[in-house]
């Protein structure tokens, strides 16, 4: 295993291309580190300034007296091998290289020089055409996106590895804004040396990390990866999405990340024989990573929902025919008996459970209470319809009561509004994993019982 | 036809069942027509109560002076028939009834009373077991759910039938939290007389409703849906989902609104044949409807994507092969050498273009100009990831000014947190419609082309 603490948890970094100009790349790295709550040391090189964000500048690396743990390139791609000879005559070995402008514009020579030198001088590097890395554990943050554009989530269990730096970024804000939170995001770029199963095989051992979303277009050593996923997955859920799986796909991923792509049968095949999951795009890996964030193991593959809309849990049920794991509990003859008694004859007790419109924060509480009690019953899916007048606030209080003392599996599924946001906001702080649609719980059911099964 | 317009644009209307009870049915009733801006007037109709809501209440319809055009009921089931048969000896003969504990419980006997007296009658009925209709242009509120939990959109050209009132209620608070824009609402339940196809073909001659959303778990006469949906499809796009196409939920179905589910094959043929365009889920249905929110035909089914992030482009590529419909637009030399003289080398252009992540403005500019004149291009995929920091917020003008002028379908993918919705927020309220992942729009962009050509 390639040793990465350098990467994620440095005491000092070098940002060679600091800039004075805001906006710039090099600007915005060293904006970032100073923003974040970073604990370590940060060293702008620049021949042409001397302060950088007050910070002291230096005009190479070679001028810093102190160690440097990680040295981070943004200059252009015709002077990056002079800089890393530099960085390695001062014994810094670790280098990420947020460059573009090498193979993925058809610049292999460039690329080559570079990776022989690299690998001559035992040196390990991260890119180049990266967007960055992030740690929210450490919060290192070597990303050059603002943070006034894009919001760094609070520390958690999610690793996200990316070859393409924008897909990992904007999908990174949008689960922040849905309030989950990550331990590590990598953008690995063109994977010169250091590859995303390198990558994977660290986060394997990262006790931070309890679940690894991957997005990659290309496998760089097949070999290497089969014998690395086998065992991460082992360990934790690896959930990827396949960039260039037709043939025009394909092509376009030779000029990102200069990857070839392959067949997607054979990615398809490999993923499911190493327990992969594999999404079938962004939202269905983040739809997938959330229920992993905080779930139990399910004891089996049955489902119960619970509904106060009749048409949401017809929904439920169409998609949870249409997968290939899932099938619909069935109650005991004793539940059913004890809730006909608890409730009025509008509710149908069955599978949906249908609370109907008027259902109120105790028909909720009887009927969850009943299924974590009914062995017929492995996972339940709560539809919460929160636009009905006789659900009261305090219902988020009861949810997440009878969630944490589950030891089944509960996964809460609202669509709405404002208001229905703010409601699925005050569960997700309390650990709880909303949808929005019927078809997304599913899937994300399926994912669960697909990993451990 | 029925004539339906006293659904939607009554002069008068009676609510059966008006309470004085804060949170009750009978008092939101009420509640939600005085805070909406409906013009008519409100007769509250309770024998225990003189006063609601500050309105005069009356004991019995029958004791109303004045002409009702609509009559709302929400009182039990089992004075249902009586109060209808007042109803009509006041000769009101428009009848929405909100009440369950019909045929969806097991009370065919009931429901089937009901049907003959309506039926000898020669009233209309809408009901029962429904949540309301929402008119957003007369801004006639029927609907039982508080304005607090439930805000109304603005009024717009997307008319959501519905057979399952939960269903569509969450979905058009979704929708509206959104910027999306409605005409008519109409939750229809177990559609004893007035039907799902006389819902719509009255929608097919209305002139506020561009396009309809139709939620159905039954058909109550196939022949006659047949006949109207084929006129109906060749005015406006129809978009549906069928609620029980397995065999789990068309059982469940039975219990929710009393409807006989099918067979979804059957169904899904149906559908293709009388160019209904069919969403396999609640997301699908929304992403179909905006794109015919304001979108143009094209004139093929050739898309160029445009992105800033190389992954995305790939994404949406992928998401293009999978459809049976679209392809991928190849820009003429000439376009492709004029782009390549303005752009830096890290730029390619090809399908996609990729203006990678230092794109600014400008690029965009230039490369939705170069593809709107170039004749090989029929639709338009724009992917603007705006966590990058050369773009600024004056490209949500230059996006409008260009989709405007612009006689090719364009539209507009983006991800992200807060600072992405707000940018979306005003592209959407400038008419021009995003979506948050490459396969929403994909898809939306395949119902397009399925509905024309």
């Amino acid at each position: 295993m390639i040793n990465l603490d350098n990467f994620f948890k440095p005491k000092s970094i070098a940002i060679i291309g600091a800039s004075r100009k805001k906006g710039k790349v090099g600007n915005v790295l060293v904006e970032n580190l100073l923003h974040s709550k970073f604990k370590g040391k940060i060293y702008p090189v620049n021949p042409k300034a001397n302060k950088i964000l007050n910070l002291k500048c230096y005009k190479s690396v070679l001028n810093i007296k102190e160690k440097i743990d990680l040295a981070v390139l943004a200059i252009p791609a015709e002077i990056i091998l002079k800089s890393i000879k530099e960085c390695n005559k001062k014994e810094v070995k670790d280098i990420l290289i947020i460059t573009a402008g090498f193979s993925e514009i058809g610049n292999t020579k460039l690329e080559n020089e570079l990776k022989q030198y690299i690998e001559k001088n035992q040196i390990r590097m991260i890119g180049p055409n990266v967007l960055g890395i992030l740690d929210f554990h450490t919060k290192l943050d070597t990303i050059f996106l603002p943070r006034t554009r894009l919001k760094r989530p609070e520390a958690g269990c999610i690793s996200f590895v990316t070859q393409s730096g924008a897909a990992g970024s904007a999908v990174l804000d949008l689960a922040t804004f849905e309030g989950h939170k990550f331990a590590k995001f990598i953008s690995y770029g063109n994977a010169t040396t250091i590859d995303e199963t390198d990558i994977i095989e660290y986060l394997g051992n990262d006790k931070d990390t309890k679940v690894i979303c991957l997005y990659i277009e290309g496998i760089k050593d097949g070999r290497k990866f089969m014998k690395v996923l086998k065992d991460v997955t082992k360990k934790k859920p690896v959930i990827a999405i396949k960039g260039g799986i037709s043939e025009q796909g394909s092509k376009a991923t030779l000029s990102h990340t200069g990857s070839l792509a392959g067949d997607y049968k054979v990615y398809s095949g490999v993923f499911k024989q190493l327990n992969i999951i594999q999404a079938e795009n962004l939202e269905d890996m983040l739809d997938y990573a959330y229920i992993f964030e905080s779930m139990l193991k399910p004891k089996g593959n049955r489902v119960q929902i619970i509904t106060n809309g009749g048409g949401y849990g017809i929904l439920t049920v169409d998609a949870i025919s249409k997968t290939k794991n899932l099938q619909l509990a069935q109650l005991t003859e004793k539940t059913k008996n004890y809730l006909k008694k608890q409730f009025p004859k509008t509710v149908t007790v069955n599978n949906p459970i249908d609370l109907v419109g008027d259902a109120d924060n105790k028909r909720y509480e009887l009927a969850i209470n009943a299924c974590l009690q009914d062995n017929n019953v492995d996972l339940i899916l709560l539809i919460v319809l929160y636009q009905t007048p006789l659900l009261t606030f305090e219902i988020t209080d009861l949810l997440a009561k009878e969630i944490h003392k589950s030891k089944k599996p509960i996964v809460i599924v609202s669509t709405g509004g404002e208001i229905i946001n703010k409601f699925k906001k005050v569960l997700e702080e309390k650990g709880i994993v909303t949808y929005t649609f019927p078809h997304e719980a599913v899937k994300a059911l399926s994912a669960l019982v697909e990993y451990y099964f």
